[in-house]
């Protein structure tokens, strides 16, 4: 059996199946760029006013004529006398013949026989070119400014913008079918007879999924075999990542694997030394479609997803924090635990809990810790369960 | 003028106008709750095996006589011997009078004159009540369970869906209406002039917000009194949130200010001693509705949204991690300052750049430190941006 290490490391190694698809450029922050982005023009395009202030020419004067007033959005001004200046508003094109901003706080305006003049009551020396953003200074046209492969983040969509780029070719979040199995299993509107329960599993993953852009689809199977393998199959046709939750255990109705074999799927690992979600079972097959079978208690399902499926669909590795931990039960032997906590200033607190079918006390956890078998260490890996 | 911390806790002071709305419980996960939730019926609702194995009554013996089997779904069964064993799974109901479960892995099955038998190879003593999860030992009927005011997280999902709350009340996200200004942009779909550029802080602004579930209008208004303030007190008549770029600063046509207190807005507060970001505007007014305007610079309107709006309007306060920086500058002795780094290993190495308008240089960004002013520290807060 395998340690949650070694099976992290496992996971890291699977490549998240995914198509290239054109989307708008509204919807693809934290997608992968499947082009490469090159500039229509020079960045900056113009010679640029980084400050509201004058455009000159002469930095050895000090007094200057304001012979026009120069706004962003107009097409370039043209400075008549080498010696007097324009008014100017940031992001407008610096004027033919000026190469430097005093920026407004170092200048007092006056007015002397009916004509407009500046001053320049600043304490620094000027600088030629100074708040001047020139222009190719950023990049030139044609340079490649965003490859393939780039995870895009606000920076890269105002790029996109910035190039004329509406719609942008990524890719595309694998399509996920989500299925509960046990028979003891209910839907969230039905009522359930007393020795049913409803579904609670289904639901986590879809807000869970849903949060992140994913569209799901969502069922139940009932634990009959040959249903469990022709709902299988049929999503397998549309779907390229199946979540399963129950049905990997030990139970005498506990197929699930043998289905998914029958299926083509070899295991990549089936179990962890870990408490909760031992079960674990994930595997795939030639055309790289993916199964993640979850233990079916709410607790294991969840710590299954967290921990394992979220960040590798996601693209991300895990990272964890470490936080101090108070009132830690003694470490199993042989298994890690993910144990709830709740946050109490710099520290976690262990939380009171009836094990992994209990949901209830769970709600006052922040987050998980891992203790790793053996381990008397009282600082531990943090992973927050408030997104 | 107040600094970077003062802004922040203005802000955190600031309500985030709400409505309350019921959803469906898939998309409510990060939401707060706005109901308060009861137990349906006793959790767990019957005596509930926590593992595969056998079912038994009496503790004492280390061999007992197979009468049935239980499976998870199916009504709770009746032992008919003190001394026998009903087989059992996962999740199913603790048959009568049995209140023990011997979990299948210290078991060994064998057969006897035609009977099935299971004999005790485990090296524990075995405790009555054993892996039986006792009715109503989560909660009881009727106990609240979540609060309204709670932050629904994955567990809250799953307790809410096993009570049969298909929908739920929730604080409704707030409307947002996005405005540029500048009459010097154009859309992105558009051919700038030689003296134009394309809006990339909308497309910005609302891949953002569209991320976190957000359904924000997009618009740009013509840098003329008249027609900005005809267009925000159109979009306030619907939303409950302006986000303004551009408009804010010394310039000539900076009149969002003077427009907004003509519409009914105080400030909170107006410009912050930090770089990027000086002008940034937050104001409010009596019916609870909100603005914040960002300097138009696009790595102003970025670093002004994701320091100060996006943590606030989730609900959060801004976490930021501590890093070591690599050829850090010296520190502005006046203005707090937000510079790109690159992640390099275990520490941050600080990004040549062009300024606030420079986007080029930032995509290699993999987010911000915040250097305080006069600071002489190598280790600064960091701020992930890369989602």
């Amino acid at each position: 059996m395998i340690n949650p290490n070694e099976a992290l490391n496992l996971i890291q190694g699977l490549i998240v199946p995914q198509n290239v698809q054109k989307i708008a450029i509204q919807d693809a922050l934290g997608l992968i760029l499947a082009e490469d982005l090159r500039a229509d023009r020079d960045f900056p395009p113009f010679n640029r006013a980084m400050m509201d202030g004058i455009a000159i020419k002469n930095i050895a004067l000090n007094k200057w004529l304001i012979e026009d007033i120069a706004f962003a959005g107009e097409p370039q001004k043209q400075l008549s006398h080498s010696n007097s200046a324009i008014e100017i508003m940031t992001g407008a094109p610096i004027p033919k013949d000026c190469n430097s901003i005093i920026k407004i706080e170092d200048i007092v305006f006056f007015e002397l026989a009916g004509e407009k003049w500046a001053e320049y009551v600043g304490k620094d020396l000027l600088n030629p070119g100074q708040f001047v953003h020139a222009q190719a200074s950023d990049c030139k046209q044609n340079d490649l400014i965003l490859s393939s492969g780039t995870k895009i983040g606000p920076v890269e969509i105002a790029i996109a913008a910035t190039i004329g780029k509406s719609e942008l070719s990524v890719f595309e979040k694998p399509g996920i079918a989500i299925f509960s199995t046990g028979d003891e299993i209910v839907a969230i509107h039905e009522k359930p007879e007393a020795h049913q329960i409803r579904s609670s599993n289904s639901a986590m993953l879809e807000a869970a999924l849903r949060s992140h852009g994913f569209s799901p689809t969502v069922a139940h199977m009932k634990d009959e075999k040959s249903v469990v393998e022709q709902s299988l199959e049929s999503a397998l046709a549309i779907h390229e990542i199946l979540l399963l939750s129950g049905g990997v255990s030990a139970g005498k109705k506990d197929f699930i694997p043998e289905v998914l074999e029958k299926l083509g799927f070899k295991p990549i690992f089936h179990k962890i030394a870990q408490k909760p979600g031992k079960p674990l079972y994930v595997g795939n097959r030639a055309d790289g479609k993916l199964v993640f079978a979850f233990p079916g208690n709410p607790i294991s399902t969840l710590t299954c997803f967290w921990i394992y499926f979220l960040p590798w669909v996601l693209g991300n590795r895990l990272i964890l924090s470490t936080i101090a931990v108070g009132n830690l039960p003694l470490s199993n032997p042989k298994l890690d635990q993910w144990l709830p906590v709740k946050i109490n200033g710099e520290q976690a607190e262990t939380l009171k809990n009836n094990g992994s079918g209990d949901l209830i006390h769970w709600k006052f956890a922040d987050g998980l810790v891992w203790q790793k078998a053996g381990s008397t260490d009282q600082s531990l890996p943090f992973f927050p369960l408030r997104p």
